[in-house]
């Protein structure tokens, strides 16, 4: 995604200005934020604009804000620098950038604070991600702002605005879909290409590039940091230095940013293309839980039980499999399951991964309720009833965790005492360190539709993907 | 680069600490730095430590500092999160790290505050890069600093750790040569891949796709955002958006990150796979210019002489292509050559591509020398008295940029009204935007060596790679 202008119809941005505009009693001041600088001030990360400007204005603009006042949108931008034009091309220019966004005015970004000096209090915000902007935002709209990076308790007139953007981001428009389908169908070419590149003796980190490459070459980068590993059981496995040999599972996470849209996708592959027996039986319960939790995916439900379907179809599996002892129902409100099972289902889904995570449980967690702090309850991200236009992830895993799993430890000692958790059964699955199998479904008025349903996932077509190139 | 422990024998950093240790007064604290959020907290930025910390201790660890103290030297890491364990696998144990790094010791982090408690100002240190640790680094030691981003004065402590680090660092050990030939090797490999897959009629994003997934595959990243673009006239063009067509040239400016260490590569080919006659003419004048300036890279060179000699090609160049009239020496010393040829020649190379640009000019002007005002020298990064073991790019161009060429424009105006720019010899050039040829070179007690040498540079020869596989 290069600098510049929106890349959907003005008028989408217009709609969601006057949604957003129509729940507030007062004006809203929303800020893109600057690049951040890697390892001295001009050597920057790649840019991305805060995801509520980013909505509001499909705008790609470093150092920018939009306010919502009404009709009167205005965009504030910084003034060209004529050095900058040397350096970094033209900038779009204002008129363009008006009828591209369809505010009713664009002004310079300088001009901030002769237009709200002195008021700023009565401008409802969200504190901007990065500490520089954070720190002058603070400072223009008087805000006492902790120091960076920690977290800001919002006052009454930002949380009403923090409410606000949740109720309308987390409900999709027909413009969020389809950029959520933009990014879905690179997501699946994306694994296609890495199961493609798959081969025993490489290393995971040329698994990986395949797969980056897939997006790259599509002008997309990734939402989030790539996992892509033998070792699927470290959640969120960093490196990618291991070398991938015959007899691994190999787990790649990895997702589309597609004008900022995220893809979310797992699939967990055989390195040497084949299943060994017990691989196949624990990659066929992880498959079993998340197609019944994505059967149960349609306005209404609440996530929260999805989540523990999925935990009851992991338990009942574990149990015929002589893992774990006991009833189903019964293991799962123990949280037995959660030894394997260790996190949430998913989560919301939209131009974040964890779409508006930077709220806090604001948007996962409807009013009135809060996390468990039972384990692995307590990293379920998403307890909402689910509505039509609602986007979310569906990740059930399997995961052999040794400090979990340590004999003695906290988790696992109670399930070892009382004879919950068959160490001699869990022995046979030695080759298994960890699966996990992820999608990205729409709810619907009917349902649900899986976004990233093209892409295979019964095993026998994930095995005739794999080393395909 | 995944996280952990030095790649490199421990006894290369225990002499850079002491190095740095009998150039100072007193006891110096360096922080790595922590990762900075891309659009919520938990969604981060690949992490990279701070150079200086990484310097000194080649570990690649999030929030940690390094305490250099005579032989005292202290490694402060965080202690293990039992839930960190689940998401991101095991960290390297404090013997391990003391190890592999050669400190005295190693101390939990969250001590440093009763370490250094209240007399945080007899401690030097240099301000972290993101704003999160520079905030809690100030209040530690004590130091008032502006807000986050903003410039930062050094005090005389500080100024002392400094000018140490800079004559340490400007001057590169054999560890640090060791890691600058990986990182050319993989950049010079990255090129080669971007030749091949040029063909016309796709995007730039394709190529740059495949330059940057040749260097994931070897677990690497960039060194800086890379420039792949047929508007090379843009210095730092950012997207990837163009199609690349068969007349176009394709401008590339890529280097690896090896552990923190640059490569700094750019290469100018057709997407053809063939020069125009005047794309050729140009290309061979800028490859002039930069052998010329390789030629003159030895002990007690003055950069800035090479620069102005690089010039001096460029304009005779011009010269005979009837784009410039009058004596070459007169129109680089008047500047003309800058209407063209617009930025420096190049920089210091080492573990940031501007090697220690954070520092501002401190490492890259000598003491006693600033940096012109004039247009052209203005951008010059460098301009110290070249020695061996230091690092540099020599990377001249010629662009057509057009806000600086513009009729009528500050720049171009003045050579208009005297004669000195025949615009209708110029007008013949117009399918060459920008050209740039850089490659990485390293001083040596008897010239230089070419660290990029690998790499095609003649016009046949870089020809003879574009399309071919």
């Amino acid at each position: 995604m290069s600098h510049g202008l929106p890349t959907q119809p003005a008028a989408s941005f217009v709609r969601r200005r006057r949604a957003l505009g129509a729940r507030l009693n007062g004006p809203a001041l929303l800020f893109s934020g600057v690049a951040r600088p890697r390892n001295y001030p001009a050597n920057v990360y790649p840019f991305r604009p805060g995801s509520h400007f980013l909505y509001l204005t499909g705008a790609w603009l470093e150092n920018a804000a939009v306010l919502v006042d009404g009709e009167r949108d205005v965009l504030f931008v910084p003034a060209e620098d004529p050095e900058d034009v040397v350096w970094h091309g033209p900038s779009p220019g204002w008129d363009e950038l008006q009828a591209a966004t369809g505010v009713a005015e664009v002004r310079d970004i300088a001009e901030l604070g002769q237009a709200f000096g002195g008021a700023g209090e009565r401008i409802a915000t969200i504190p901007a991600v990065d500490a520089r902007t954070r720190f002058s935002q603070g400072r223009l709209l008087d805000r006492s702002w902790a120091e960076p990076g920690a977290a800001v308790e919002l006052g009454e007139r930002d949380a009403a605005l923090a409410d606000a953007l949740v109720a309308l981001r987390s409900v999709h428009d027909d413009a969020a879909i389809e950029m959520l389908r933009g990014a879905a169908e690179a997501t699946v070419a994306a694994h296609r290409a890495g199961m493609a590149a798959t081969r025993p003796g490489l290393r995971e980190a040329h698994v990986r590039a395949a797969m980056e490459a897939s997006l790259a070459a599509r002008d997309m980068g990734t939402s989030y940091g790539s996992i892509v590993t033998v070792h699927g059981e470290i959640l969120h496995s960093r490196g990618y230095g291991n070398p991938i040999a015959a007899g691994d599972l190999l787990l790649a996470d990895v997702g589309a940013s597609n004008g900022g849209w995220a893809g979310d996708v797992t699939r967990t592959w055989p390195v040497s293309g084949k299943f060994s027996p017990t691989q196949r039986a624990l990659y066929d319960l992880v498959l079993a839980a998340q197609v019944a939790a994505i059967d149960r995916v349609k306005p209404g439900a609440r996530y929260r039980d999805i989540h523990l379907a999925a935990g009851r179809v992991i338990a009942r599996g574990l149990v015929d499999e002589g893992i774990l002892k006991g009833d189903p129902d019964n293991l799962v409100e123990r949280g037995a399951h959660a030894l394997f099972f260790v996190h949430g289902l998913g989560h919301l889904l939209g131009l974040d991964v964890h779409d508006m995570e930077d709220l806090g449980d604001r948007a996962g967690y409807g009013p009135g309720r809060t996390r468990s702090t039972q384990f692995g309850l307590a990293f379920l991200r998403l307890d909402r009833d689910l509505e039509p236009g609602m986007a979310v992830t569906i990740e059930p895993g399997f995961y052999q965790i040794p400090a979990l799993l340590e004999p003695g430890s906290k988790l696992s000692a109670p399930f070892d005492s009382d004879g919950t958790l068959n160490r001699d059964a869990l022995a046979k699955f030695a080759d298994v360190r960890g699966i996990r199998i992820e999608d990205d479904v729409l709810v619907t008025p009917g349902g649900n539709e899986v976004l990233t349903a093209a892409l295979a996932k019964q095993a026998a077509d994930v095995e005739a993907l794999v080393g395909g190139c």
